[in-house]
């Protein structure tokens, strides 16, 4: 694959280069005087890197035409529940990355609390708290593999248990759908549930094996997954948001560590520590056929940054 | 402006970068081995730009849904005769690139033809041929300033005149309005036309001092331009497309060098060899009042790059 690296990140100038080396400075110098510095910040490097994209590839008039009307295609797919662009940035890693940058936090020692992951589109801000022990299974599919989850909550510093940490999760049932988008068969809050640590910073529930699904394969980020010749596949995964005063939440995904996407995951959300072992069991009380033991690492609120993270936000109109 | 210069265009690791460096790469890989190169060749570039775009500026959750509704919006604002990504590529000064990049030609002896700009949306195929020093102001509006225009086309190389080259060229009225935009004011072909060089590579006819005139100012590529703090202005110009068998053709935009737009043309496409100079002139036989004088430089076919310059395919569909 030949590629041209006349131009660097910052559209350095390249004597050799035929093009005219001061254009992509002379777009960005067109902004006035008062554009608020964030914006300019942002404009300036988009403005650089879709001119140093257009050179490095030596984009044809064809191909750019190509490329208008696949932009223009994205919001002429918009509807409710379809969040297009959304969906375009999800396939080229570009939600993972932005979530990256957002949440990445090392401690002074360099100890990294849980990763986080995006938050997707599914989580409640109505979800109850249910009692250590409970089940989040409220309707149970005939495939339904019943699992007890626990798990320790620690500073991720000191090694201590924190109690009275939130552990919030949801999941899709086996048939890939979250309870408020499958009205006719969940009731309301299934696969959904809040719990509260004990003094020993400890949590268990039950819930089930989650079960791998496909994002939907028509419109403008299915033709982009076709033109790359990926799947549509999300691994299995349950959500987790974990909270409390004195500490940075996690908001993340758990993957079954046996899943057959976990490489090739098509939002490309799965990190290492983010993996979970299901063990088969035996006479549980409940019925559990299935184990899984998951610890949670928090960082401390000294080191949250200063910029405000505002998840609930982020989490407007998507799909 | 701080910038976050820890990743290239390359997408290179570095060690001190507290974000994963393996990231960008990992969504390349995704795509499969059966990709097409070109496809292959493009989205990488793409990934990585976008990646480093988002790292450089360290965007937060919050701008990125900024971004996402702003993409979603430029499809939704989609309609016959508006084209919006179209319009915010010329904003960014990516229509001038792509231009720049399938056209900037330079002889052996590093002799450069005319330069290119973009052919805007309102060439006419149909336009017809008319008799040298013929008038292609059929409406005279009352502000108008008829205008002889003349000069030679000739080879870039030899200094050779070319006759029977073709100097089509097309203009807007003092209104802002081409022809076919205009129909209850402007009779079919209206300030356009098609001329055949003599044998000594001349030309000469009669048009109007063009006149600015703003883009429109709504929807979201205006919005782009308010966060710029940027004007809608375009200078006048007139269009030419110089075509020959033997030669390069060249299509441009010439603007008159007292126009105050030059510098800060909401598109770009002003070059420093595109420039008119209009004098004063008394008693022309047809009325004229002003005189303009412009040489065209054309470069051998034998320079003519590989991939093909549909440049009629490239009009569609735009505003």
């Amino acid at each position: 694959m030949a590629t041209n690296d006349a131009y660097g990140t910052s559209g350095a100038k390249d004597n050799n280069s035929k093009y005219d080396a001061d254009f992509t400075q002379h777009v960005i110098d067109l902004m006035s005087p008062e554009t608020k510095p964030r914006h300019r910040e942002i404009l300036t490097s988009l403005i650089k890197h879709m001119h140093d994209f257009c050179r490095e590839v030596n984009l044809t008039q064809d191909e750019w035409i190509i490329g208008v009307n696949y932009v223009n295609s994205i919001g002429q797919a918009y509807k409710k529940n379809r969040n297009e662009a959304w969906r375009v940035c999800d396939i080229l890693g570009i939600e993972s990355l932005v979530d990256e940058i957002n949440h990445k936090i090392v401690s002074d020692e360099g100890l990294s609390p849980t990763s986080s992951a995006i938050l997707g589109p599914f989580w409640s801000p109505e979800t109850p708290f249910r009692d250590l022990g409970a089940s989040v299974v409220q309707d149970m599919p005939k495939d339904g593999q019943l699992t007890l989850f626990h798990g320790t909550i620690k500073d991720v510093e000191t090694g201590k248990a924190i109690s009275d940490a939130v552990f919030d999760m949801w999941q899709a049932s086996t048939n890939g759908k979250y309870d408020v988008f499958d009205p006719e068969n969940q009731t309301r809050h299934n696969l959904r549930g809040k719990f509260r640590t004990d003094e020993n910073g400890k949590f268990w529930f039950y819930c089930l094996k989650p079960t791998e699904y496909a994002i939907d394969t028509s419109g403008p980020s299915a033709d982009l997954l076709g033109i790359m010749g990926r799947h549509p596949n999300r691994p299995a995964h349950i959500h987790m948001m974990v909270t409390h005063p004195d500490y940075i939440g996690v908001t993340a995904q758990l993957y079954p560590n046996d899943d057959r996407w976990l490489e090739t995951d098509t939002v490309s959300a799965v990190k290492d520590d983010l993996l979970l072992d299901f063990k088969p069991i035996q006479n549980d009380p409940k019925g559990a056929v299935l184990d899984v033991e998951y610890h949670v690492r928090l960082l401390s609120n000294k080191y949250k940054p200063d910029s405000t993270m505002l998840m609930g936000n982020a989490n407007q109109n998507k799909f």
